[in-house]
């Protein structure tokens, strides 16, 4: 792990150790690249516990996945009060925050409440294939997409948004590279509707030491496609969507936004590379260029889809995940994408996950994909 | 469909027709049956549209899954005011309800806004195999426990729950025998926080034309079990649990209750049969007497299992399941089971399914199944 070929020479990358032990790195866009200076100035002397281990997971036996059983996750930071925002600079607060700097551009630290980490002290086994578990080996890490605990990403310049392109495809790399790692999911959650408990606008990265349900299901799929017609379902996929054109969004040289025809989610985009690429990594700099402009116009249209009764937009709640090729299988067939999804449903409306998608994974949409489409080339 | 062995000679049922076409089924389980009676004063007479029909479901190509697209039920009622519940016998407000009658026990009708129906109008089509659709054929059912608007499912009487058994085996016999339909589902949403929009207490049945995604997968599970030991995967995990005993809440002669090993879930229960059997219309009298009173059981201590700032139990908002056999296909490996589940995490906190479980399908549980089970017997 000493190069940094993603992050490329505008972008200065430093490594450093929290008091507990956890890793954080740096990545200074701009002059005078202050975190990688300031961090020198600045100790984590915070009187932590030692650094976080794996918990257990758990198969489950009746559906074949995977279940992380996290207790100690439970008491995790929730809403934390204004001036002890773990994810601000330190200093700004009253106390010491997760980065020991002053200021920072983007930064990457290993979560301090994982659900899966590099080292395990799990000894608990079962003698019973039936109830089967194993380490939660992997790693969970935060992506901090800039020091102003009042944005978010949609308020990120292109610069900044092409910086966190490149550090998306640092970590991807490095994560890939872990013995345990089978598949890393890069993916951002916005708004209290979704759960989220830190308001400062960050993302998060899961490296899973399996393939989880949902992947599994989409590289079989990719599999089987692939098998008959011995091309990319995901190519495949964008060609009926540019060819029948009434749910495209966006159409860039290099990316294209569109509703997919069988969208779940009241809003659902994905938002797909021209070009055949696995995963960020392989992305080249024409394309992380576009990306960060396309996202951005993507994620401004997001925000005036909904209009609140004074006329004023809504800050949409969205998951927004990258899908990429597992790390050691499917490599051939999988296809990059990101999927940005919310469950608002109509201004103050949620849907929600009861029965039919909760119960057996049967998914009722009540908005036409053909219409959301619509609405979002509309506030273009 | 004249012949209908489930409900017994106890139970009366009358089955009629609402204004815009939908059937209504009465089961009358207590002298003078008085729905039945009733219904002969009452006519519906409200200037409904016509009997609703089917919309599109569409094929995610990415998935393989079914994804109903209902955008007519965007409409649909939302919390209405009180003297408006469209669940109450009509005469008790000031308008007609669903229900043409002065008083009922249990009654069953056609959803008015149904994601799957007996009959379309669907034309659309794409020649486009990876847009695939189909009109979303099937039926969608609303079950009334009872009349009284302020009960719920854990207030009722062991008979009229042993009633509501009767009429799930009913609704399952009569549905598995509607062509379109490959699988039957009956659960129950309950509490705002899983986002029910009317507190009259009920529950739903949806009959599906595809087997939904989670189904697919247990079967998958199963059927490889089966070939692998010739055994069903349900009972021998029923064996596991009982020999481990840690996770056990309640022991019947011919139920238990048990948290399961890889719970995903904060709250998660499956109640699961002593016998083999694929689905409700196969329980014997002593079972269907049994389950009446374990499920009772089973939800008083659901409902006493947090305790508000005040010391006061808190109704639990919980999501009720019930996994049956397939109606064409795998009926011979799959074995009946309750799943309930719910997302409340502690008083006032909720487990929202952000990003792992949303995008990839890769759940943490922050709760350790033992100590749910414990805490579920402590509450007995």
């Amino acid at each position: 792990m000493t190069e940094h070929p993603e992050v490329g020479t505008r972008v200065q990358r430093t490594s450093t150790t929290l008091a507990d032990g956890r890793e954080l790195i740096y990545f200074d866009d701009s002059e005078p690249y202050l975190s990688g200076a300031a961090r020198r100035e600045v100790v984590d002397e915070r009187p932590l516990d030692g650094r976080p281990t794996a918990g257990t997971m758990r198969l489950d036996a009746l559906t074949g996945d995977w279940v992380s059983i996290a207790d100690h996750r439970q008491n995790r930071t929730f809403m934390p009060p204004a001036g002890e925002c773990p994810l601000c600079p330190t200093g700004g607060g009253t106390m010491p925050s997760e980065i020991p700097a002053h200021e920072y551009d983007v930064v990457v630290f290993e979560n301090r409440f994982p659900s899966f980490a590099t080292e395990s002290t799990a000894t608990g086994s079962s003698d019973d294939p039936l109830l089967g578990n194993a380490p939660a080996l992997g790693r969970c890490e935060v992506v901090c997409f800039t020091s102003d605990h009042g944005a978010s990403f949609s308020s990120l310049s292109p610069a900044r948004a092409r910086t966190v392109v490149d550090v998306w495809a640092d970590r991807t790399l490095e994560l890939s590279a872990l013995d345990a790692v089978e598949d890393v999911f890069i993916f951002e959650n916005r708004g209290e509707e979704i759960g989220v408990t830190l308001h400062h606008p960050h993302g998060q990265i899961y490296a899973y030491p399996f393939v989880p349900a949902r992947t599994a299901a989409l590289l079989r799929q990719a599999t089987e496609h692939h098998r008959k017609t011995g091309r990319l379902l995901g190519a495949d996929l964008l060609a009926a969507e540019l060819e029948a054109g009434s749910r495209v969004v966006i159409k860039g040289a290099h990316w294209t936004a569109y509703v997919p025809y069988a969208a779940r989610w009241p809003l659902e985009v994905h938002l797909v590379p021209k070009r055949d690429v696995p995963d960020l990594v392989a992305l080249d700099d024409d394309e992380r260029d576009e990306l960060a402009e396309v996202y951005l116009d993507l994620l401004h249209r997001l925000d005036r889809y909904y209009e609140g009764p004074d006329g004023a937009p809504i800050d949409l709640p969205y998951i927004a995940g990258w899908h990429q090729a597992p790390v050691r299988q499917g490599r051939e067939v999988s296809r990059l994408h990101l999927q940005v999804m919310s469950i608002l449903r109509a201004p103050g409306r949620l849907k929600y996950l009861a029965g039919s998608e909760s119960g057996v994974g049967a998914w009722v949409n009540d908005v036409s994909p053909e219409a959301v489409a619509a609405r979002l080339r509309e506030v273009g």
